[in-house]
């Protein structure tokens, strides 16, 4: 497994793999991986020659009151696992580099982004965007992979990739849960004790709303309320939002009559957690 | 000579050139060929394996009153031309297919847009880095040649490939000239022959202003007072702007001290036509 610390270095190795016909699939992430990451990279190592895994805390991606600083790192254990899952390079840029001065570019999409998450941050999208494409142009991969839990991410990569015609496949990775059904997540390690119990609100709210809509309720101002109510019924629990919504375009049903996109946003303690599940109607 | 319509085969074409190790030289236009475009064509000829011209008239870089519909065409000629400079390939899009329904991802600069052209057409370059991104993924060159005329949009795509970690080699092609000094543009065919006469203001203005920059004057307010009387001596003619500016930044400059960039726009009838050079200050 090679680690290359600079763009230039891993267009280099990119080049040369592509120049041998080989292909690539590409599993970007902001490191400290968890057995979501490790999905995403046991599903990309049959699909190409070569799997790259890139390590990268994205600051434009974060808005000024966001947890850039205090996000949790750990370089050692994430080059160890990406080893055992058969990772082929590692690209571990650092900030300035990426950022070099007189930066000045930036991707914008009109409407994706300002649904759910982007409601609360702003520049998060463009700046995933962004760095998307960058690592895009540095890594030169066929097949790009990124987790559903981020679902608004995943479909405005998807959208951007559509609408600039990169020449490159995006694919999902399904949510991966703990046990109890917490989705996987780095910032799952800020939780205490008591907060953990609080963040299975998320996941439980879901699996309800699932049973509501096979019972026929497809009203989602009834289920929202439900669901509402259950959450704040946790401790430290602060809801964001509720979204039914076309998982499409991300905009609000108002009637549950095909699939939809229940996504949610709650802070627990100081933690933002995000879950979402995809619901069909009843036959 | 082979003509692509869709990007779906210009890609394949591309992708199966790149598969052999070929090179690719990319000149985007417009259309309306003249001899700046056949220069840029020129110039591309030995620098690589392939050479494609692509003749697209870009909805998303003309502003609401500007004159998308009236756009000159002759794609006849255009091919006949193309033949003869030497291009394997021509991609000749249609705007459905560029701009499919639910496009709406865009490529924003933050500083470089706001200067020059940028403040009477303020969706313009956006338009353009858009557009541009989408061919080069489209095309995927190892080299892409501007104009030099469009001074501004050429700073603008360099910046972007820049900062978006494009691999792809931006060059500039010198200004062609008529003889009396006219700097080549598509649309020059818009002009009466009295208009023709007083386009030839901003060629002169520039000359006018290197002689007296090569006298010593430093002050870019004297020179821009003596051109603006110039110009306006011409019968039909409407100063936009007229810019001492940094050839970098694209910034005002207060003295004229080292290298830089007079660029001019004037509307001359109805015709918005521009113009620049890099001037040096005397040793």
């Amino acid at each position: 497994m090679e680690i290359l610390k600079t763009k230039r270095l891993m267009q280099q190795w990119s080049r040369a793999r592509k120049k041998k016909g080989k292909t690539i699939c590409f599993v970007p992430t902001m490191g400290y991986l968890h057995q979501g990451h490790i999905s995403l990279l046991e599903k990309g190592k049959p699909l190409c020659d070569e799997l790259v895994l890139s390590i990268f805390v994205n600051p434009s991606q974060f808005g000024p009151n966001e947890d850039l600083d205090a996000y949790p790192m750990d370089i050692d254990n994430d080059l160890r696992l990406a080893a055992v899952a058969g990772v082929t390079a590692v690209f571990l840029p650092q900030k300035e580099d990426i950022y070099p001065p007189h930066f000045q570019t930036r991707i914008c999409l009109d409407s994706l982004p300002h649904h759910l998450c982007g409601m609360s941050r702003p520049v998060h999208f463009g700046g995933v965007a962004t760095v998307v494409t960058k690592l895009f142009h540095i890594v030169m991969p066929d097949v790009a992979i990124f987790g559903k839990k981020d679902f608004q991410q995943l479909q405005i990569i998807r959208q951007m990739t559509w609408d600039l015609d990169f020449n490159i496949e995006i694919m999902g990775g399904e949510i991966v849960r703990e046990k109890d059904g917490l989705a996987m997540s780095s910032r799952n390690a800020y939780l205490t004790a008591d907060q953990r119990k609080s963040a299975l609100s998320l996941s439980r709210s879901l699996h309800m709303a699932g049973q509501v809509i096979a019972k026929g309720e497809k009203n989602p101002l009834v289920i929202e309320k439900e669901i509402s109510c259950f959450i704040q019924s946790f401790p430290q629990t602060r809801i964001e939002y509720i979204s039914f919504c076309d998982p499409a375009t991300l905009e609000t049903v108002g009637v549950i009559d095909k699939q939809i996109l229940l996504a949610l946003a709650v802070q627990v303690g100081k933690t933002r957690l995000i879950d979402n599940v995809l619901i069909d109607p009843p036959q």
